[in-house]
């Protein structure tokens, strides 16, 4: 099979590294505007964000509010980016279709050995901490609207959700770039009810459906939970699903009745996909009459003035049914998710009256208010703020703990680093040895049922972390040093 | 088939029918106290209890708080009480399997049709009027608790739901007779949730379940959206589900995985199924290895001093999953439900956290302060008073306006009244009358898949009626008068 040239915003974003890291381009220079780059270059303005994007992603350089992008002083990350799948390699040919028995039971085991150590210091989350979350905003809100109807705790409220809030978030879908209208909206309980109704509307058990490999274990325990089998594609951690093997495994798996594809910060390697891509996928799949399933909760949380555009956006066929919630990005102890079901949408309205009837009134209400107030965008803009700068000195801890032949990119948003460690170092003895300590991190043996990432951890930076993280990080980058070192075969870093 | 006697309880109860239908036992008079019973009769305090329940149910005696039982007043009611199923008959023998394809669509449409009538005056369901709720007192304790803590908005919660709120759930289910650890209550959002996730556990699509018939036309949609098969067994309108039928349904059906049983205040029926019946469906169930999922979310309205027990009273062997919720009896508003598994606890927990993650921390939070105040058994014990005064009001209306023919029995507490019209005349005809009048009833079509309660409707008295309720029963029942005269064919009351 022929491997196509690089996109040309990968060839400009790869000129500009070569520039940064040869010192042409020196720390704090300014970076071309959009403008002058697309004049340069003779691109659209789609190809010029995208290179900006990549080098920002790889920590190259910086955007300054109404000022532009600067070359970013150099951190001490020296270690190198991850590593892109091969899927030309004969494993990834053969894409792997299993139905996920046993994964639940591997992440409870996980789970029970969290629980035997309660205090222990969480890294491995992907839910910031409360304090990042506007709860007395929230609190205040949520009081008012209490004195005003007390009905709201006694009456079941509206059949499909709260007019007012789904009205709202018509709006909001807009800057996502695409219309929805507020009664093709259906409330969820959070995002995960969100993703099992799409999963029951378009698959009966049995059915294969393609996920991203790595992928989040929770996706893969609703797999197990609904009888289905996934198809593992590899994900770049950069660009997150390759669409190149998408349009292979659609070829070689006529059965498949849907992608779950989480387009921004990909749980776990925390990579946006470009436009491009989104777009490629939609009509490789409005094509092939497979549903694309669109989880999409951390799109606020990804860095950049504006927000990215869900594959929604693309989808003049009601081929993808969107996903999200506001778990993530703003109240995750409201259990408000949302999803719009495309062609699907009849039957997942069916469904959700079927498996839980209506959602909570007073959240909603509270939501519907805070969403339309000045407030929102002002949180969005201050979590992402201090999620950088977590991230930062999050980069910097992981740079300067772990040994050397660890690779990792820093995720282009969000709290979670996806680290590749040798590849003869156990994720899981990892995980047991930073337990030992009261450390949590999650071992990537739980992201995929390939066994490709073994040698793979998730660790996150949950909120303003007390200085005991940076010696979290230490200690746990200390035993990453010995595993590597005690696992070593003679004469290769190769795989025992 | 040798068709058993009647229990003891009803022989007594026909004994004390007899002598104030004669007059032997006048209005006003006191019953022989609970003790006497026992003594006069040689039984035991269940069969005295029982006996007094049925004739209650009948509304021919009363409890009166601290002083006994007494013979009631005569009232309006000159209707006979519904008639007991005749599963002797060829159509029962031979229970009805179907898969329920159809029935979402049958019900959407009614939906549709109230949607179109949106200030039509509500006597088509099972929720109490807000006003019955203790909306100010749960608003105070939530206003309380939010300032207090408003990081509850913003955390997700403990992984198993607040395990105040399942300690206090734990105790209570003392009183309901079984004894469940706070660590096997698994929470849920409402009742429903609870049913679809007891489903999961025991069933695959293409499996067949026992439901009651009539039952509930929710259970229809969600065994409809699961895929599964509903084997309907005949259910008594004062005893409720059938055990002789079931006992035969087991014998004949060994493929039925569970049966799914409203005991208290049966949904469309109203009534309360006896203690033995109860411990005998378990008996039964337990040796043939097929689940009983029991739905019991009106326990605590069923009329009388206290509430009767729940089947997991007499379960031992993790047979019963139970399900209930706080929609119906206190906060309709507040989504929250809970179940116990059983011997599919560790399944319905994976499948729970699969399917929707957490329940809201706030919810749960007041929950667990008012369910430890006084103020709740004061709220239920106000809440059944002004629930039974409605039913009086309620059945001497439909006593008076209703044709010759009509049949029903009071139902035991709650809201809802379930009628017989006489055979011809078609609820579907009366319902689309009923809702040119801005009066929405439920036609008995949505209770079964067999047909058998095509004449039959379900009526409630949701809150304190407007004056306007008198009149909407009187222009329903001028109504099934005029159905009933048109229809009627000469010379008999024969259907159509």
């Amino acid at each position: 099979m022929n491997v196509p040239d690089q996109p040309l915003y990968r060839q400009l974003a790869g000129h500009y590294r070569r520039s940064i890291e040869s010192g042409v381009l020196r720390p704090g220079d300014r970076m071309p505007s959009m403008r002058a780059f697309m004049r340069q270059h003779d691109v659209s303005l789609a190809t010029a964000t995208e290179s900006y994007r990549v080098l920002e992603r790889e920590s190259l350089i910086e955007a300054r509010p109404r000022e532009g992008y600067f070359v970013r002083a150099a951190n001490a990350n020296t270690l190198p980016a991850a590593r892109e799948p091969d899927w030309h390699d004969a494993t990834h040919r053969e894409p792997l279709v299993a139905q996920f028995v046993g994964m639940h039971a591997a992440i409870s085991a996980l789970v029970a050995r969290f629980q035997q150590v309660p205090d222990a210091l969480n890294l491995g989350g992907v839910t910031a901490a409360d304090a990042l979350f506007p709860g007395e905003e929230l609190q205040k809100i949520a009081v008012r609207i209490l004195r005003r109807r007390p009905d709201l705790l006694t009456s079941p409220g509206h059949e499909r959700g709260d007019p007012q809030l789904r009205a709202v978030i018509a709006r909001r879908a807009l800057a996502a770039g695409f219309a929805v209208h507020a009664d093709e909206i259906v409330m969820t309980n959070g995002g995960t009810e969100a993703v099992n109704l799409a999963l029951r509307a378009v698959t009966q058990p049995g059915d294969t459906v393609a996920v991203e490999s790595p992928c989040f274990y929770g996706l893969l325990q609703v797999l197990e939970s609904l009888g289905l089998r996934a198809l593992e594609i590899p994900a770049s951690p950069t660009t997150g699903l390759s669409v190149e093997a998408l349009e292979f495994a659609l070829q070689q798996h006529p059965e498949l009745k849907a992608v779950v594809v989480v387009p921004h910060l990909q749980n776990p390697l925390g990579c946006v996909m470009p436009d491009a891509h989104k777009q490629r996928i939609v009509e490789l799949c409005t094509q092939a009459g497979v549903a694309v399933i669109e989880d999409d909760p951390y799109r606020e949380l990804v860095e950049g003035e504006t927000a990215p555009r869900a594959l929604k956006a693309w989808d003049s066929a009601g081929t993808v049914i969107h996903c999200t919630s506001f778990n993530k990005t703003l109240a995750p102890g409201m259990r408000v998710g949302w999803m719009a079901g495309g062609r699907w949408h009849a039957r997942i309205a069916m469904l959700k009256f079927s498996q839980s009837r209506l959602n909570e009134p007073l959240s909603q209400a509270v939501l519907a208010e805070f969403l339309q107030s000045q407030a929102h965008e002002r949180h969005l803009r201050r979590l992402r703020e201090r999620l950088r700068a977590q991230r930062e000195r999050m980069a910097q801890g992981i740079g300067a703990a772990f040994p050397e032949g660890t690779r990792f990119t820093p995720p282009a948003g969000g709290l979670a680093f996806w680290i590749e460690l040798p590849r003869h170092v156990s994720s899981m003895a990892l995980f047991d040895a930073a337990l030992a300590e009261r450390i949590r991190i999650m071992p990537g043996t739980v992201f995929s049922n390939s066994g490709r990432f073994e040698h793979c951890i998730r660790v996150s930076c949950p909120g303003p972390l007390p200085h005991s993280a940076d010696d979290a990080l230490l200690r746990i980058g200390a035993i990453a040093h010995r595993l590597a070192r005690e696992n070593a075969l003679p004469g290769a870093g190769a795989k025992a």
